[in-house]
């Protein structure tokens, strides 16, 4: 995603603390005593400018949503966005997908998506791609037996792999999708990326699926 | 696929019998001996007119081809088109897909096309399905454990469908391709529909999966 230079973002997150969350560790295993409910968790890696997140969290507000970016000056973005809706059900953390493993403890997340990520496509960046094996297995440790991976993408280089992926990793598909906008969904919270591309006849591909425990 | 009515089929299938096997669970854990080597052996389930099975078996010498077609009227077509193309390895059987536990050993195959097969997409017609569960475990059964199905169709839904139908059997999907005909590949042989549809700009869906034993 672009990103701006943004000289004010280390300030804002510095004086959002209750919205953006630093050192999240600290809070593993305690995710829903801050939300301060016993609601589910999911979580958006790589969430952008935040408008799938907003949107699910305003069509389910009995689940608790986080939203994980790395970039800072677009996790201020989604945050002004959370902030605008006045929904109390999200936080965010300005953190790496790498790490996830260390913020969540084992099975303490209900539902992961992915939306639209990076698709690497060279094979020698495979390993950066969020349905490489390495992702899936801290995926697998933070997911709840019953929760699901949820990802949806417009390129098809990323979902033939990630298909594969998950299936090579012993998943199992609930569901695929290869034109998820050929019927007209009003559940499907549309990303920013989507929104455009599907406006322009792109097709969306998505997938749920789930660990075999 | 549309059937003329042949009324010379019947005389044709009685006087080719070394080409259209009849009364092929005679024959059942001998079929190499019939090819007259101990070479692999592919089956085409719904061969239709035959252009992917004579092209399989001209691009592959050293692989034994059995074509399965239940249309009389066509598999008769398919027998002339194999004449034509002189080639020895390929045998037609006139027979149900559905019995094709009766007609082949266990292990005796060593790979499954299902080439753009009857979507049959309505609910309660599942079971017709060629991706149906009850399929699967014949194809299991026949199935070396190194062989592989290989897939393909233009029928979105039937794709989506299969891809879960596979996962949720145990199988892993060695290769998905969304769009197959995106990238040129001298390898792929066409069937008929595929020529026809892809050159109306289709999309062509394939996969490769494997059984877990």
């Amino acid at each position: 995603m672009r990103q701006r230079n943004k000289p004010w973002a280390d300030d804002f997150l510095q004086n959002n603390p209750q919205l953006i969350i630093p050192n999240p560790a600290e809070h593993k295993n305690k995710w829903q005593s801050i939300f301060g409910n016993n609601n589910p968790i999911h979580i958006e890696i790589g969430t952008g400018k935040g408008q799938f997140l907003t949107g699910m969290a305003k069509q389910y507000p009995e689940i608790n949503f986080i939203g994980i970016e790395l970039a800072k000056s677009i996790v201020v973005t989604a945050a002004q966005k959370v902030m605008d809706s006045e929904l109390d059900n999200i936080l965010l953390l300005n953190e790496n997908a790498e790490d996830i493993h260390e913020i969540f403890a084992e099975e303490e997340i209900d539902g992961i998506y992915l939306n639209f990520s990076d698709p690497w496509p060279k094979n020698r960046h495979e390993k950066r791609r969020l349905t490489f094996h390495s992702f899936l297995k801290k995926y697998e440790d933070i997911l709840d037996p019953s929760g699901e991976i949820i990802f949806k993408t417009d390129n098809r280089g990323l979902f033939e792999y990630s298909l594969v992926s998950f299936s090579n990793y012993g998943m199992k598909l609930e569901e695929v999708n290869l034109d998820l906008h050929a019927i007209e969904d009003p559940e499907n919270v549309m990303t920013e990326y989507e929104e455009k591309f599907s406006a322009k006849g792109q097709v969306i591909y998505r997938c749920r699926a789930r660990f075999v425990k």
